[in-house]
């Protein structure tokens, strides 16, 4: 007995391990067959194989169309037996009855991973349900790592791996980052990167894999933990495609190496409903999930915003070695609602020591409120801001800056001063502001630097008590 | 008895209507003296003149400082007391031990309206706190109607009235619309007024009435429940200035006759200490506060997002006359979190009907989900979304349309395809969409067009949520 044991737990090691390496093909294949590549230019088979051939990637791109005739002078091949190599990804952009059969051939052609963009499957009823599980089936007789259906399929920012068959006109593509961003859904997948890449949030992979018959969020989560471009990864889950407990401690092991942050879709009666029509879940009930994530250490999130506000934070701040938080302000009524949401997270806000106190007092005038929230008020200047910020930052973990450019003379030296600062002491500052033409170009410089500037200071203190939260968790 | 208690009324209804009557001026002066108008180029009384002289405003302007050299070609007068006019507006931008004497050469010259933008009064503490007492015996001797201390003033998008202190560069000024805005705060107006520019989010009348020691809150809803541009009424308070019952009666009244939306800044203990050194506010309990508002029909919010999301809903859609929502989607991710949001507020997303199903059905593709969420699925077109909304806005009292624009066939003739259809069947359609320069600019388009276009799902449900509850209570 005790052997047989052994052999299934090495068994189970090695596929594992086999498991890890061979998402790693995904991102990263020297050789691409793009399966339904159209002669037509508005199909989503050719804008698939436009990425490819104009995204940037370096590996080998083949066409695959039963009509030979070649696209755009490159040859096409009426079939994956026919190309000149056994590539190492093949993408399916074909009608949903067609993929049972291009699987078959693809596992002929010795092409072990597969994404399948196509949808018309267990989302639409019985009849694409059994669909579906022929699909499984032919891949997991022959071992295939298979993506999707009902999906966007994988972009990566490095190797321009971008099975996205949403054209570049709609959907820009962020830039390379430290965010990796795992989505259920690929509408709301593709609604992020298009954000990501208009607020110039950067990104190492995204995977949409829609009804997950073959990778799913465990895998992800196991191989997103070991992959050295990601620090931080992002996810929208409906349903756990992945047997619960694999699901919770690949997500504690992934989250002992680098926060996970899940919004779950379908917490509710109704929500739970729309989810079966989407991708097909079972969305279960919300208190397991809550409770399941939190054992696992996973920070959960009520909605995209939120996902993205603490994401950004983690890819670009250092953790807060303890909770305790400045709020420095130059708008009263900012600090005001700061405050309000640092009480009810249960942030506390200790003012600022008698030393410090001291020490800005000599160099501010009377009216400056000198507690937490600092309130710098409305004249004030980045020189008002280096000096409470560089004593500030002493005697505490992170700060808050809000930064309200309304006011006359605070100006956009504010940036380097905030970096200076921020980087000679190793601590999270997290920004603050909001308005129009004249503040966006200080944000973005803000941002260029790496600082996170959030339109609401709850959200900004929201961000602060998650960066606590994981700190604390994973001392 | 009686005949004295009559007196009492008829005096302060006179008193009242009175003070209706005297606000008005400071939104529709036929000339104004500023006060501090400074020869120096960045110095805040400089602004102030060039808000008047420049801005649009119609009526004529003095310039008043000791020293009479003119400003740009224009007769300065040394004191208010030489003005060739009686003027009906005063505005104050000099520092605060000046301002009582002021006050009372303004009362001296018959002016009885002043904005006093300065700061430095109970905020700073108690010898500000004793000038502040002192300006307020100024004021109420002399019957005079105060704005300020310690504020922004007003902002007036038709007269152009504007003691904005803060250059066009930094702070945009928005253009004419339906929303008042109320702060006490004025950074924090500041902030949003540029914000509502930058969005062009349009406003009626705008008041930043910081310390108050004259106008408060409660003069402010009464006189703005009667104006005629105004269509709802936005505003973030600190604590309240006026007698508790004062301004529960006029939040009641004026909540009757449009949306008074209300943001309450110092919820908690430590959100109500940075009150107390912001606008030296009692900030008061926080449920004190909502229950109040609650009985007052006030729409309290948590944050400035929600205020103008609501606001700007409120300012461009019909009420609806029921609580019946129907959300028609493009992405079944974005549908979900919608029902999530409509479940945990207790909206019921009913199925429709089976003839409009029936109707649907029949010129749809199968895998359209007919449900509520309405899934029009990742290659909808504006017809299908026409088909959908002309047969769902039937039977529904408002429909929320997520129109994600990263899927390729949704174009931009969806702008007018639900303006025609709204205003057909005069029922509130929010909108929700997000991403990068294609989708804002039909974002720019729907908004234009009037429909509010929301980030997030669970942000227009919430203010579907909002319009719903307002139109029950008003019935």
């Amino acid at each position: 007995m005790p052997l047989i044991t052994n052999f299934s737990l090495l068994d189970k090691l090695i596929h594992m391990s086999e498991a890890r390496e061979g998402l790693s093909v995904f991102f990263e294949p020297s050789s691409v067959a793009v399966i339904g590549a159209s002669h037509e230019h508005e199909k989503l088979g050719r804008v698939v194989l436009e990425n490819f051939l104009h995204g940037g990637f370096r590996g080998r791109v083949y066409p695959v169309n039963p009509n030979p005739v070649p696209i755009d002078g490159i040859g096409v091949y009426q079939s994956v037996k026919r190309l000149p190599e056994k590539v190492d990804l093949a993408v399916i952009v074909t009608p949903a009855n067609t993929v049972p059969q291009l699987l078959k051939e693809c596992a002929d052609a010795g092409i072990r991973h597969v994404v399948v963009v196509s949808s018309g499957f267990s989302e639409t009823g019985k009849a694409g349900k059994e669909l579906e599980d022929e699909c499984r089936k032919i891949a997991e007789k022959n071992k295939m790592f298979v993506i999707g259906p009902n999906c966007l399929g994988v972009y990566d920012s490095s190797s321009r791996v971008d099975t996205l068959f949403l054209s570049r006109s709609r959907l820009g593509r962020p830039k390379d980052g430290g965010i990796a961003f795992i989505s259920q859904s690929g509408a709301f997948g593709a609604t992020m990167l298009d954000w990501m890449n208009d607020q110039d949030v950067g990104i190492s992979k995204f995977v949409s894999y829609g009804n997950g018959i073959g990778v799913n969020e465990a895998d992800l989560l196991e191989f997103l933990a070991d992959d050295p471009h990601t620090k931080v990864i992002a996810s929208y889950i409906e349903g756990v495609k992945s047997d619960g407990r694999r699901f919770m401690e690949a997500a504690r092991k992934a989250s002992k190496k680098k926060p996970v942050i899940i919004l779950k879709g379908g917490k509710t009666e109704k929500g739970t409903a729309a989810v079966a029509s989407h991708t097909g879940s079972i969305a279960g009930s919300a208190r397991v999930y809550s409770a399941a994530f939190k054992q696992s250490g996973v920070i959960e999130v009520s909605d995209w915003t939120e996902l993205f506000d603490i994401a950004r934070a983690f890819a670009s701040q250092p953790l807060p070695l303890g909770g305790k938080l400045l709020i420095v302000t130059d708008a009263g009524g900012f600090g005001v609602m700061a405050a309000d949401e640092a009480d009810r997270r249960g942030i506390e806000l200790k003012d600022p020591s008698e030393r410090v106190t001291k020490a800005l007092r000599a160099s501010m005038p009377s009216y400056v409120s000198l507690h937490n929230p600092m309130d710098l008020t409305g004249d004030a200047t980045t020189e008002r801001y280096e000096l409470a910020l560089e004593e500030g930052i002493k005697e505490y973990d992170g700060i808050i800056a809000i930064t309200i450019f309304q006011v006359p003379l605070l100006d956009k030296r504010i940036a380097s001063s905030i970096a200076a600062i921020a980087k000679r002491h190793q601590k999270p500052v997290l920004c603050c502001a909001a308005g129009g033409e004249f503040t966006r170009s200080i944000v973005r410089e803000l941002e260029g630097n790496g600082f996170p500037v959030y339109s609401t200071p709850e959200r900004a203190v929201r961000v602060f008590d998650a960066m606590t939260r994981y700190a604390k968790a994973s001392q």
